[in-house]
């Protein structure tokens, strides 16, 4: 694996690391972790990797690596960058040869997104995304659980994200993350709605095989001298006639990360937090039963994504690893010119990607807009 | 006090009896249990009174109670029936001299409300509406530390009451509490927001301090055969600038009354459910704080409002006994004319009645309407 | 119902008050609410009782309500007192032809309270006792799925009673509920141990159907200056060969009345605590399962001794309440010459108390002792 | 890093080796998986390792891993078999130049226990003991705030590790990992006692700083054909005056592994529960407070050993990544000759080990003594 962004001071880019490392199948054996090629040689330096391997720019990495000799290259590219320096690597990689994963939101506009797809298209290799929080196994269970029935029709979906971390102008300070998240010129043109709602949206899609067809937002900016919205509450209509709440906000005062979905069907429910994400609600009429990862007689997909019995609280690393794992495995079955294995062929992709593109500019639209409903069209 | 309605098999009328006899403070003296006389008789002869004062109907009892010596006539009428039989006995009470406390929602329709409302202030008699969920202590607590400043400027609230239990089409199997809450006739034009929805608007308000200036709705009806919505979800505009999202629902399989409600500031959040209403969680930058019933520094109406020591649970009927009370004890020092106890004068009255009939039609009508923001006048 | 203590200021005595009348079943006519006259008068004015009915002691209240009519006369006799005076007013009301129900523990000392089951054996007559935690709904359901065999035979059972209140001399404040449950005078051998630690023996001998054979005790006073316990570990064994820990203690800072207990059998568990005690843990080899007040398929007792539906919390007083309902229906019946219904028949007597002081003579000893296991006698 | 065990189908050596991985500072290069050469050879290459360096057995490795030049040879041995097969490979480890991290507990006995310490301190090479618990970001806050005197003096502790897993005689289905656990020729002379209990008792002595001078021990093998305990009820004296209970079981249905603490000192107290592992409260007189990883003012040693910011959960890998990561960062400063920062330096050691050992074998002889006060001498 080949890393683009994620140099000293990144946060994001040592997660990806991390989700990578832990099942010893994916090996970093170089980077461009910074436009600056002293800090990506000092950040390449810290991981172990030679000099000669910690490259100044994404372009040199990849038409240098593209010149090893097969075994010795990267396998893929892992992009960690800020969403304005997504698509370019992107593209570059897929088209010297090179498979994809990368952070989320998948682009700076939907206009780039669906360049990017067409090169996805065009090149036929693989590209992960990695929408994280569907890689925790009661999120699998969830999903298994709808499709298999157990709710009946779905016909209510509650999804939140709700942090405080920007609940003052932090931006001002010099605080990395916040700067370039609410900075449109690297952002994009949604604040909270990009960073967090699109992972509320691919959640709820993922888990209810739903899909949004119109909304009515409201998107605010609540802190002075904010330039993009930080914070976003939405209606949903989906196909199947069921109704939805999506609220995201990043000025909760004293809320960490606390995404959760709640989906109703019509003979049962279920809510799920991230924040004690091994555990899963299973409601009906007769009162509510606890699932626990590890727990029982769980899914197929729920036992393969969790790799401790149960008791031994599994996290936000682990979730992001399956992401890494399940494109890694992917990807050597398609190397090894075998068919992937479904339960593993489980990850974001760059359909998920534009989707996520599309819902991002339909809230910004739709809450600018005195249209109670506007059509989503996520493709 | 003297009961109009709920007579044996009624739920709501058995709550009020027990509220009001939980602190030895009102005693009922006589009732018009039910529209049949041999059944009102029948409540009447379970509740220990003499046969007498079992009245066949709310005209009689008023009319026959206004004629007793004052100290044996009842002091005031409590109606606890449907909706549609709010008003006419309120208006007749007080017409004659009576206080009322009544369930809500306060009326059939906001006309209806706004008639009522010149009735009480033509009479100038005492009127309580028992929205009991204002009545727990750490709701007050809530009220108080965002009147004192604890959140700073009010910016975001999220306030739900989700149920579940009218998932199926169960009025058409008989189920008394069910049928004439989806019957339009009974109801009013509301089925879930009239049930349930408006004391979610109430407690939003209660505790913030602030007015919905205008909505944008989303009413449902899942079940099949059904006449009134069973799900609605709401986006709230309030007066000083902050954004709202209000849900409730009737087919929410699993949940009991999960009413909740969280509210953020600039400095700091709240959260607080019914379902564990001893707890309120105070929320900040620097992580959370447990606030419970009886424990520290709470204020002093959060004290006043608690019966025991801390850890030994308050639940649902004291917090109803303290709508009751605070009733009982205003109307108290009316009769002394002595100047109420402002701790005690803390109950809902006609005019959040009003209001909360107003929000009925207006969500009602917003949901209907294309408009995406529909103003909200409560008066 | 006549009351013997529970004045002005005394938290224990309105508690009792508040549970008898909760239900409209029990009222209060009389009572000898503190040993000195005018507070006992002061107290009876506040609680709208006629002057002459409240008594300067229970030796006049006794003898003056036996030389009232029948139907005029108190029904029964509650005893509300510190422990030291709960036996005499118990055996000469019991002597005079009165009922009694009588706040925990039993007595002073066990010779006492074998002394009083002596009389309660002697005259016939109905005897409560107010261990109020065996009242909540969730109690009944645990103990009957104990009963019924869902947990199989029962293995281990962990009951717990931690509070903070006593961390620190408080009886040397004036403060008036330490003063007398730190005072051997008036409290008896034990301080934490009788006070909680009974509760804590009664809840579990209650839901399990077990007897507690032999014990192991380690108490401790950690408040300098304090005469008696404020903390007991406890090792049990039981009669059918289970193993159990029992802990009170009045010194764990930051602890409310957090009562809980954990019983295990062959094949499930269950976990209460006091502190949510709507919700009742049922554990399985297949993960948990969330049984609820009012929800799906509880036992009959479980049912009749909730008032309102799922998701209207009941707590403490509704649960002490069904203490006195109890009593009340059952001394009813008796009265009446019908048999008591069982279901109503369930509330703790002299046998319990008797068995409560055993256990806190028997864990006062046991703590002094170099033996490693104490019999225990309950009888 | 070379592992000896955790090959195929082996629990813990995969965990080991996960937490090993994720931050990327230790490599497998070398390991003895099996007892089976074959087995070891298919492990390693599981693990991508080249054949060669799959050895046959611990002494094969150790001995041709010596031979190899610095550099190229393992840095140190990770020791993940079961009891019996700790000191042997450990002892031969050292007395080779090899660092030793080891699974829990120690040794097969104390007498082994105290023979591998006098290597260790013979050698002056690093041993580190894997008891993970202690590696949580929220144990080193507790630690640290009752180092620091938040608590006061400490009074009381409750530690208590229930799990269900062993609650029927699964050892005879051919369950791999209950038959070692369960089998005195390898686990021992105690079963649940060893496995878990000495994981209390040293996180206990961990958070507290306290010492056990005495104890007073039931431990119990409910599951007919048992050949050790399988349920174990302690009654602990710290040396500071403090009272404890300890108790653990692997019969508790329903139970995973629900590690958890409560400690109360004279001014407040802790309360910590593995499976929600980033949230420690703190509690005091006037309430709780909760404390999440990365959220607000933590100690140096807490930010230090999370890996991710609030509101992502961190689980077991994560605290046992911990560490490995301070045995490591250690290790590499006392190969640089630097001093060890005292921030990483924070691992179990082979003292703990030697405690742990003697904390086994004093309960299971105090279970069997008359004696109520065993001494425990931890050396």
């Amino acid at each position: 694996m080949g890393m683009v962004g994620g140099g000293q001071g990144a946060f994001i880019g040592a997660v990806h690391r991390m989700a990578a490392a832990l099942d010893g199948e994916i090996e970093l054996v170089c980077g461009a972790f910074s436009s600056s090629p002293e800090r990506s040689k000092a950040s390449g330096k810290d991981l172990f990797l030679p000099e000669e391997r910690s490259y100044g720019n994404y372009q040199e990495m990849i038409e240098t690596e593209k010149t090893l000799p097969e075994g010795d290259r990267m396998d893929f590219v892992s992009i960690v960058t800020p969403n304005h320096v997504h698509v370019p690597p992107a593209i570059m990689a897929l088209q010297n040869g090179f498979p994809v994963i990368c952070d989320k939101p998948l682009a700076f506009s939907l206009a780039e997104a669906r360049e990017l797809r067409s090169v996805v298209e065009e090149t036929g290799l693989l590209f992960g995304l990695t929408h994280n929080y569907t890689g925790y196994p009661m999120v699998k269970q969830a999903r298994d659980m709808v499709k298999t029935g157990a709710l009946g029709k779905i016909r209510k979906v509650v999804v939140e994200y709700p942090q405080g971390w920007l609940s003052t102008l932090i931006e001002a300070t010099g605080q990395k993350q916040a700067a370039w998240r609410t900075d449109p010129t690297k952002s994009g043109v949604a604040g909270s709605m990009g960073d967090i709602g699109s992972h509320a949206e691919n959640l709820a899609e993922y888990i209810t095989g739903l899909q949004i067809t119109e909304l009515c937002a409201d998107l605010t900016t609540f802190v002075e001298g904010r330039k993009l919205d930080d914070d976003g509450n939405v209606l949903l209509h989906f196909d199947n006639g069921a109704k939805g709440i999506l609220h995201c906000s990043q000025i909760c005062v004293g809320e960490e990360n606390d995404v959760n979905i709640r989906v109703y069907g019509e003979n049962g429910g279920l809510e799920w937090h991230q924040l004690e994400p091994n555990t899963l609600i299973h409601k009906t009429q007769d009162g509510q039963r606890i699932l626990r990862t590890g727990v029982g007689d769980l899914c197929e997909s729920a036992q393969a994504h969790a790799r401790v019995p149960a008791g031994h609280p599994e996290g936000y690393l682990e979730a992001f690893a399956n992401i890494y794992r399940n494109f890694a495995r992917t990807l050597k079955s398609i190397l090894n010119n075998e068919q992937p294995d479904p339960l593993y062929a489980d990850f974001p992709d760059v359909h998920d990607g534009v989707r996520g593109m599309a819902f991002i500019e339909t809230t910004v639209a739709a809450s600018a807009s005195d249209d109670k409903w506007v059509p989503f069209n996520g493709k």
